[in-house]
């Protein structure tokens, strides 16, 4: 049986909407498509809602890559990987992942999710990503940054990025 | 609902016995116990045989911590999580499993998963140690290194050093 | 004795001007202050210019930090740190500078080092950049981010940022 | 001009002798010899003694490879590299190193440090380890361990390593 695809949702710690309902769509979906959930598996912001999303579903499987172990991860993390790697954990969640998912891209954090993702030839899709961050991530790889405005585009655009795979 | 424990199976990545079988043993064993498999994800040796083992048990989850994203996981790893770091990656097995277990330890990269556990705090189980690795660790420290002649030897020490986890 | 301030110059692997025209003049100035150059080693592109600026004046000391021990150093680097951590190694080079000089952020890799720097708390010198990484990174952190065209205008803010620290 | 050797000095954070006698003079010899020194870099034990050692000798230059910017360096250390990597950095300091020195081997993080060593196929001079650790990492790997009672013997067993190298 194929290993199931691992799909990443990246974005800030702090509560700023639309970001943090998107992710928490973004990990309901996730989980209802059968995948599975990483993220940075802290209990704020993005990552908490991304993994309260996946675990309204039955079956889900989350998995939390925390910077270090002094860290809470989310109640709804079920595997939280500890790196003691500081932000450079945002490396392992990106090459951990099939497809990289960004709720938002005004944070330091979140940018080097995507700059690290894109580094590693991975694919990306930046959810409701202002102007400036459209504009900048699209300068620097238009074949591996795609545009999604919700959660659904977002989704279709995940299937067929997951439908490319040759394995 | 409290998170499941995550017990860790490090050892040669060589088809070495009693390691191999032992492993295998030690895989089912802490899926029959419900309990997450970590290990170095590698299809080799103690690794693959731990995974292979778990995956036996229906509603296993196991976990491959991977070294690079150049390294092929074992097809029995649920799910892969790719590091980039190297040898670098030992630490973030040990780190993220509640308990160790070392099934021998005559390997340059066991003993820098048993030694970097020690270092950070974490309970090992020695399973079928030469008495040179059991004089060595247990010198560095007591407290934190248990012994084992068997599986079930492993697992019985396994469950009483999670009976005293506070978390 | 203080220690020596320690400047990052990070930017392409490519040669692309004024990026690597840039690079070279920063290196030379940077050891013309009696500052400690580090870059991310490789010999190419932007870090091959620093590196070699920098040695073209007698006493410079020039750190270059590695992804893995496969890629060959610069032969203008004093000391080769080999990481093993792959792209993560651009989190090493920023936490170890005091200042970070981006040269040009029209690729992945510099971008995850300007905002693994901003993360960290690092202050950032942009040195001709483009619009877009302009408005992207100063929308992240103004206060943080500082924007220069030129070699000597860089300099001149490093001096100004290094005369602000207290240790 | 070819690159300088690059020698690394590893063991106990702790005030033990005589393993801090043996780093304080290993330091000096390695300075004297013209080689780079490189360590852990912090204020303490082994890693305080080679460093201070060193910088007795006019144009030392000592590297010291921090677990995180918490960690203060010790004031021989003329650049610090700040990680962020926890206990990972030991796979740093062995991987920029042609030789490592280890003072002593009764702590986890310098058997950490030897064992990754041994893995990434680095020579390792055991410096008045006790029998437990010279037994035990002899019989991980004769090849690459070498043992010395005195800091002249580990400088001598250091000039025969280099020699052999290629490159």
């Amino acid at each position: 049986m194929p290993r199931k695809p691992v799909i990443a949702v990246v974005g800030t710690g702090l509560d700023v909407e639309p970001a943090v309902s998107n992710a928490g769509a973004m990990g309901r979906l996730i989980a209802e498509n059968g995948w599975v959930l990483i993220t940075g598996g802290r209990d704020a912001g993005v990552m908490k809602a991304a993994n309260e999303g996946a675990k309204k579903i039955v079956g889900a499987l989350t998995i939390g890559i925390l910077p270090n172990s002094e860290v809470e991860a989310s109640q709804a993390v079920d595997v939280a990987i500890v790196t003691d790697a500081g932000e450079a954990r945002n490396n392992v969640i990106v090459l951990s992942a099939d497809v990289v998912i960004a709720c938002g891209v005004e944070g330091a954090g979140t940018a080097s999710e995507v700059s690290l993702a894109i580094k590693n030839g991975k694919q990306v899709v930046l959810l409701g990503a202002n102007d400036a961050a459209t504009q900048f991530f699209t300068g620097i790889d238009e074949n591996l940054i795609h545009l999604a405005a919700t959660p659904e585009e977002a989704i279709s655009l995940v299937k067929s990025l997951l439908a490319r795979r040759t394995r």
